[in-house]
């Protein structure tokens, strides 16, 4: 395809008014075509915030914009409870699609995305877990790999936000926030998660009433290691992602915060990130180039719809460890399509 | 205009086949339309790079690229000496240009440019000084400009190459290398430069025979401030550029390396970068961005003509310095045109 | 007491031979009177190691040293099992002693010592948790206690060492090693800790046959904060002591190291502490000179031998958590007697 | 000598009054004998402040204090006025003595205290450049002296005071402050400076009316090395020492700070250092202690009355450059007696 890639952006919220502008600005081979959301004058707002005149039509309905004239792919940017619908109509009309993290609400909504994948019979769907393109967890991931440092046997994780948003729960620091660790742990060692234990401290007074916040959260894995997440959405001061992987022969982090630091009669100051798009900016423009330039030689790589059925499936314990404060066993998976063998 | 910006990319090396990527792959809203190499198995070569089919066509004289039909704009990324004739045929055409620093050989031909963009009546050209699209940068000039610190007193720059290009000579450390540092410290004190002192120390083992590196470059400002380089295109072991400006009331630095930690018995490692490219990518990416979003809206900023050609009269003052051991006050410019007030 | 304190130091090995360089030149107002140690060829060499003459006498026998003439006050180094005769000997003396952790092999044992100290009627015994003289623990310490930061809600403690000595056990991670962390969390939170659970990774291929290296241990407190230790003894690479406590309204962390920074082709480079004589010699200078001023001025301050009872508590609670795989409560202490209201 | 060295301090100010502290509490193997000051009661103050009886005699005139019973050694830190007469005291009873830095006010008075040492017949100065006794500044010169990242070529020295004593001149910057850096280049290259330029900015409106605030100095050293000092003795932020040695083969730096470090909303902050006392207290500890086990064992070595010497002559260049504003050569020193080879 010498011709650039048609998108539609479903979903023009935070996340999908970040993704309409990259697509119109950031990512070259790409074209955007159709921006969908219920609430139209979102999309419209997100359209406006552009400067440039894009071209791209408005849709209230999700699915006219998948079905749109010169629609090639489609970006989910939409809340998690409209994903399954979405992905069963691109599956069904062979468009590939980038899909926000969670791919469904749960594993067996998640499973049934697989399956109408697997049906699809190619690999479509590549879920949104951005860590993967970021250069640092790509730099921690090779030496990792390159066996360096010998065997891993603990990731400490670090996952900070400033504040929830409304109607954040305690089952959410998991399934919603910690998910992304959930990702990043299987794939920087290259291991399934097997288990989980859920330890709550006190809750910060910063947490809104009721919000078991922060939290400790202990995986063990196949092969021996333990990774433990530190998660606290409403830390107040910063949003921080950090990770050490500390092996047999050395230790390797990640994720200090660096640029501007000013010295004055307060001390050496440096500002720190607010929030993930800032922090995390140059790893989404490089999900959706590598997603783009993917399309246009006509494949998907990047985690798959089996990665976000098996991150709910982890997660799912997690928040029953949670709940019952025990170490839970993350479940038997169901067996393995040859699709994402 | 809503269509994408049709770019010819000047010159096919390792900055203009940067460049080609960056069109045709990083910047949303362009499009690659040609390509111009008098080594056209070079500038294919770049194409080839690039993975999926641009569309864009080969030239060999970077005439016949600017005159080529789709052609909406010019990046003009060829030898420094090519630089005239291409400017003043996008001038004439009235095509906004990007070109590569330095503007033109000398301020003699710079301001012969200045001339010709004077003479189309609005501006057409930006240079590029892109370190003024670093996002560091651009902290420091927000500090420096908020008059938090105070006045600036002193600039501590570094400026460090890992080797010299074959046939780099003792007065490029200044025309060449040093020119970042004119542009940036122009535009973060908000002052000209006036006067210019070069110390030579015995130049290092590394350095090749007859080249005099490392220098460091002492400027003086029109309202007493002091900017001290060092210049070190053969440090052997890293890219680096970095700044502390030493304020009435704190300081403030840019330019500590920073990303994935090892620690292992050999101690605390961490990488440093090797090449521009690598270190100022995002302040490309962000440089081109800008300039093609300027284009759909008809208008062009960043640094001027005008810019390039006060960059090459301190340049020229600071080879003056460096060839007699004394200190060369910079020239007085000649009037400056009502098109850059 | 203007005459300069005259001490007796009981062993002579690695952390016997720097207290016994210690007394002799690194502080003022004390004079080394007797080392004692079984190995009278150890002690001596320990004296050769001086330069100079100091004077003091050998003993094999610590309680000849003990009762020897113008030993004011005592240090003791000597291995654990020899703990409980010199400390009674001591306090049956009414000498002031400086000891080295762990106060006794066992609760039972310290608490034997606490009553023994009872019965003297005054506070003679220190104990050796030197980590509350190291500066940056004691900043930490002052910002936790100003309230600053709001309440804690977490540690995260890491605790290294190259190579464990030979007959390190598995349980002597947590008795040896992670009773500093014990003493510090205690110290730094105020509070006391109540329940423990130890996870195990797959053991590092460099800990010796049988070792569980490393391990995490978490520690629950009475007043709701989680204190988690990543406990490894064969890192291999370097000895380093790090916590960051979490609070509601921000974090702070010390023991990033620090010094000379070589930058060179291999990238940026950092020399690691190998040993903790080395990363806490300021801190252990700073104890014995407050311990020595203390003698002087007729007052014991510092770590209290109630709170070497305390940590041997937590500590056999958490071995029993670590043999037992399970979440163990500590068990109620002793009544506190009101010598340490 | 195994008896405990007996020490008269002269001078009883900042600097004084420390040394005070540290003979009686901080350097084992000495005795605090004597302290003068012509304002006793600032000396008795001084002794107050030990919390111990040193047993130490007050006296006023410093010459009676050198003539004491029990005196064996002297430490020199009244002011550069008053330490010629010491020394040719001190000298003419064969007592070691460390002189604070000046060793004299000016380079004529400076070699007749060369001149009655070598009259005394061997080493009994050590000058007060306690530099040379940092631990950073100590692995700095061992790893330029290994040769591994080559020849130096150039030194970036920092040298930042909160605020100047009242009556600081312009001349002091360099005389009292620059003079660290003169001797600590000496020793760090092994080479004698032998020419020197002063480039002065706009003076900092925070230093008082006429001081010429902040400065840099650029010294040429014998075999073609460069050292730059930027010395701001009004930053208004914190006392910093910092140097970066840029070598052939790769560049080192000391001086970065460390420790606590808090995370809010206010960003990331760390302390800075206010005071010298502070941040060398380490440096000044290390060479005291190293210039009483000197004295006990009959020798002196440290920064030699040479050292003061050659460091005058170099600061007298320095302030006729700062005051012609032209490069200014070292003239030829005195012969370097054999004492000194």
């Amino acid at each position: 395809m010498s011709e650039a890639v048609g998108v539609a952006v479903l979903g023009a919220g935070h996340m999908g008014a970040d993704h309409v502008r990259r697509i119109a600005r950031a990512v070259g081979g790409a074209r955007l075509v159709a921006v969908a959301d219920p609430d139209v004058a979102r999309a419209e707002a997100a359209l406006d915030g552009l400067d440039v005149d894009s071209g791209a039509r408005l849709y209230g309905d999700p699915l006219d914009a998948i079905a749109a004239p010169g629609v090639d792919a489609v970006l989910v940017a939409s809340p998690e409870r409209a994903h399954e619908e979405a992905l069963l109509a691109a599956c069904a009309r062979g468009l590939p699609v980038l899909c926000e993290k969670p791919l469904a609400p749960d594993s067996t909504a998640s499973l049934r995305v697989v399956e109408a994948e697997v049906r699809a019979g190619r690999r479509l769907i590549q879920v949104g877990f951005m860590r993967r393109y970021d250069t640092e967890y790509q730099r921690l991931k090779s030496l990792l790999d390159s066996g360096e440092l010998g065997r891993p046997l603990m990731l400490h994780c670090r996952h900070r936000n400033v504040s929830s948003p409304p109607h954040f729960t305690t089952p959410m620091l998991i399934s919603s926030s910690v998910s992304h660790e959930i990702d990043a742990a299987r794939w920087l060692l290259g291991q399934e998660l097997t288990a989980v234990t859920v330890a709550m401290p006190h809750p910060s007074a910063n947490a809104p009433e009721g919000l078991g916040d922060p939290q400790l959260v202990l995986f063990e894995t196949a092969r021996g290691a333990l990774v433990d997440v530190e998660i606290f959405v409403n830390s107040g001061f910063a949003y921080q992602v950090r990770c050490e992987a500390v092996c047999e022969r050395g230790s390797a982090h990640i994720g200090a915060e660096h640029g501007l630091v000013t010295e004055t009669s307060s001390g050496a100051q440096r500002a720190l990130a607010q929030d993930y798009l800032a922090r995390f900016a140059d790893a989404y423009d490089r999900e959706v180039r590598s997603w783009v330039e993917g399309v246009r030689e006509g494949r998907t790589t990047g985690p798959s719809a089996w990665d976000g059925y098996l991150a709910a499936l982890v997660a799912e314990a997690g928040v029953r460890a949670q709940r019952e404060g025990v170490r839970v066993a993350v479940p038997e998976p169901a067996p393995r399509p040859a699709l994402y063998a």
